[in-house]
């Protein structure tokens, strides 16, 4: 079992596999530095960073090691699901911006799961027939899904590391948002292929497989509201009226461990966890994060981006190091032609794939939106397009768990197909990323002068947030950016979208029902302790006195 | 190997381990929620709390499963020494009042060192005499003095929730600071004992195991000394005059990422890793933390100790759950007269060992200090003779460590050292444990009056603490608890001290060489998102206004 492997070769005490712990733990304290120095590279970001060094690194011990090994580690899925996915994803739930991933809900689930269908068809079928002329062997219909699952689930971190969520907010929380809704959906995707026949397909086995894929869906999302919900009434009711000395300690406590416990829960019930975390995550920040007193707001908002921080690295530079394995090429370098058709014809799949539901569904959804300020012009969509042609961990974890199910990579045909991941990862994540950052200032010039410059406090803003980040600004820990505060020219966007639709009637539900059961900001009452956040003003920063005077 | 049962108990996917994770989380949360609602009873604290629904769940599983298991997991050394003792270890040096230590260092060591050697004497030398009165069998010297080191490794955290850091700042520094340092002996100890060829003892071995002592203690202190300098030297010249947008999350990544990398480098050069932590988290909260943005100390210092608060609840769950294990209890049952016997003459070996050495060391301490203020007197010695009475889990990790390491129990001699040590511990933490709040109490109910009188902010500070916790005094990361301000009284004991000894040069040292280069309060150079804390005045609390002026 390759996760006994990882376990092992992790964490048991060991001289050779303490050796490799201090190395790694160096190497990510490195990619950090590194990746902060690199900071004003056009080019460079800390993911790319993180896997060249691990390239690298990888280069370095096979040199040492006469070519046997290239990689500390053995890559795990189990590691990579059950460590470093879920802090990732809860902390994207939990600093989401609710407002406009809520405005933007079924814009974004259009995208993450009928885009990700949508794509997820065309790869398999451009498979299915482009490989046989390869000639590949002995894939079956089963892999082939397998594989329209793999290169459907994106990783648009570079992407979202240039744009800017103040700047074209609508953009970001598209990105972000088909981002997270993508990932969750290739992995149920793919549980839902694996666990049916799929010799013959009709179609009851077609509509039984998305009965499926929507139960697990909607019942993972459920599950992640009702973990966050009781999380929110625990630390609500639990705090009231009290004189404590080390809640802080408690309430990050408790969010952490409900956090996990919805993680588990939803593997108890063989539900999709990326989906019920981010759930999860999206509702402790709305309830639970307006609960808690100050200190924990701001520890509970830094610590779970700095956990989200070190698995993204550990990630990248993990799947740079394991690249070079020398085990895995061994059956490519016998036909190396064929690798690189496949790896080319994947890429090629790739960026075929997302055109076809990302300029469609663009356009469905510019019809079915009345204000303007919503549609999303030419420059906007090549910008989305863009931003998800990078593939990443989540695509060579997939992969892992289909080609080597059986032990490792047993037969020529598995062996290829893992590193022709590898070769799509390294290439979209290192080339495709490296000419994000320039494509989306080109794409996106004009943004950033026509809202920056009539938000004055837009250019002290990196100065200050360190200290207005702490989280006193009404939207929740998202990041510290709605900092600027509503400029008139947003407020009117703001008033002229507020009275349309499903929107309008969840705020007051939310006001009348949820805030005063469940807490949230403005609906907390008067703790000692825990400093009262008055919805008005907007916004205010931590080091207003008044926060003092509420005492 | 015992690791790799817990391993595949903890993580693997199968669907019996997840159903205990759930239930373990949960049970984690329900001890928060429980411990926090009985914060004012005057007999219970949280350990004894976890400890009590731990041996519950227990009873609940062995009647539920029908008498074959009453524990989720495993106990397991590993489990304890590689993920719960070091965030418990390193948050203890991050938030040690640095004053106070290193002003009382010499008696710390006095009785964290000697008294330890002291008390490992009397159990083992007691040990060997009393057992072969109750007819044993086959235990060896190695096994007695083993039993002598296990014995001697004391759990202090009881008595620390109920000692005031502010009212008797010696008191708590002492009992606090042996606490560590006594830990970290015993293990050392019993490491050190292990091994040697213990068949004949004469002087050459003896010397031979007290120098090996010696070179773990100060290789350890040192390594961890320079890991922390290495962390401070990085992030102090690595944001000077940058404008970073997420250097929160670097910051903390950093620390937390060095902080493991001084257990494992500790690990790699078989050190004592619980030292090195602790000195590692010294430095960084005299240096490191003051370095860095104001987010990153609040972030830090509450994320740290809630890691902390989370491992010392998991383990008094974990071995109140262990404790009623069936396996172990086999044997015991066939001799329930000499189980008791034993636990007794451990009991009472304990309270004779920690004599031994309380009242003549600090009869020892009082004559070398001159200062009446630091003398200790005879109901503080009555004090600390009790604070060390308590076992816990570093008690059972190492009898675990001695008495299975060659498979599960296999004897009966070490079946019934196991279960000796666990009644002892259960006996011990609950009894004695129940009775240190109403005891301090009696003991020290002037403190209370003298001390927090004269210092007029002490009543508000449980309201203002979770504002003013947030790190923005002068002494660190260490509670939030000198908020109260130098009181013109203890100004003036101050003073009279500042002038005494080691303490003195150091001060001077550390002003002229150390700050200027490693950062630290006072000496961190202006850096634009990283508020400037001025030296002068003392305290600033985070409301404070300058704190923006000061961009």
């Amino acid at each position: 079992m390759a996760y006994e492997e990882v376990i092992t070769s992790v964490m048991s005490s060991d001289h050779a596999s303490v050796v490799s712990m201090n190395l790694f733990v160096a190497l990510l304290c490195a990619c950090i530095i590194i990746g902060h120095l690199l900071e004003k590279n056009p080019w460079l970001n800390e993911s790319i960073t993180a896997l060249l060094i691990g390239l690298c690194t990888g280069v370095f011990i096979l040199l040492n090691t006469g070519g046997r090994s290239s990689h500390i580690f053995v890559f795990s899925e189990d590691l990579f699901f059950i460590y470093l996915l879920p802090p990732i994803i809860f902390n994207a739930g939990f600093r989401v911006k609710k407002k406009q991933f809520f405005r933007n809900f079924m814009t974004i689930i259009l995208f993450g799961v009928v885009g990700t269908l949508i794509s997820f068809a065309v790869i398999s079928l451009g498979a299915i027939h482009l490989f046989q002329k390869l000639d590949l062997g002995s894939l079956k219909i089963g892999d082939y899904l397998a594989i329209g699952a793999i290169f459907s689930a994106t990783d648009s971190v570079c992407t979202l590391q240039v744009l800017n969520q103040d700047e074209t907010p609508l953009l970001y929380s598209l990105v972000f948002g088909e981002g997270v809704v993508n990932d969750a959906t290739s992995v149920v995707l793919l549980k839902a292929i694996q666990n049916f026949d799929l010799s013959h397909i009709d179609f009851a086995t077609a509509s039984e497989l998305l009965a499926n894929f929507l139960y697990l869906f909607i019942a993972s999302t459920v599950l992640g509201i009702l973990v966050g919900l009781l999380s929110a009434y625990i630390i609500k009711n639990l705090y009231f009226g009290k004189l404590i000395r080390h809640c802080t300690n408690r309430e990050v406590a408790l969010m952490i461990l409900m956090a996990y416990l919805s993680y588990m829960l939803a593997e108890l019930f063989a539900l999709s966890a990326i989906l019920t975390m981010f759930f999860c995550g999206i509702v402790m920040s709305h309830y639970t994060w307006h609960n808690v007193t100050e200190s924990s707001r701001v520890t509970t908002k830094h610590a779970f981006a700095t956990l989200s921080f070190i698995a993204e690295i550990f990630i990248f530079l993990y799947v740079g190091m394991d690249a070079l394995d020398i085990e895995k090429w061994r059956f490519v370098s016998q036909s190396p032609g064929k690798s690189v058709g496949i790896s080319s014809v994947l890429l090629g799949l790739i960026l075929v794939g997302r055109a076809a539901f990302v300029f469609p569904l663009s356009f469905l959804s510019n019809l079915l939106q009345k204000s303007p300020h919503v549609k999303i012009d030419m420059k906007q969509q090549v910008t989305i397009w863009w931003s998800g042609l990078m593939r990443g961990a989540v695509s060579i974890a997939l992969a892992y768990n289909q080609f080597t199910r059986l032990g490792y990579s047993e037969s020529r045909e598995n062996a290829i197909m893992i590193t022709s991941t590898i070769s799509v990862v390294l290439f979209s994540t290192v080339v495709f990323g490296m000419i994000t950052k320039p494509l989306v200032r080109l794409l996106l010039p004009s943004s950033k002068h026509i809202i920056s410059i009539p938000s004055p406090p837009s250019t002290p803003k990196t100065l200050t947030e360190p200290l207005l980040g702490n989280g006193h600004h009404d939207s929740g820990p998202n990041n510290g950016d709605s900092v600027n505060g509503p400029s008139p020219n947003r407020l009117r966007i703001l008033l002229n979208m507020t009275n349309r639709g499903v929107h309008h009637y969840w705020r007051k539900f939310d006001d009348s029902v949820m805030r005063p059961v469940f807490g949230g900001r403005g609906f907390v009452p008067y703790v000692p302790g825990s400093p009262l956040e008055p919805s008005l003003p907007q916004w205010r920063s931590i080091t207003s006195p008044t926060a003092e005077e509420n005492l």
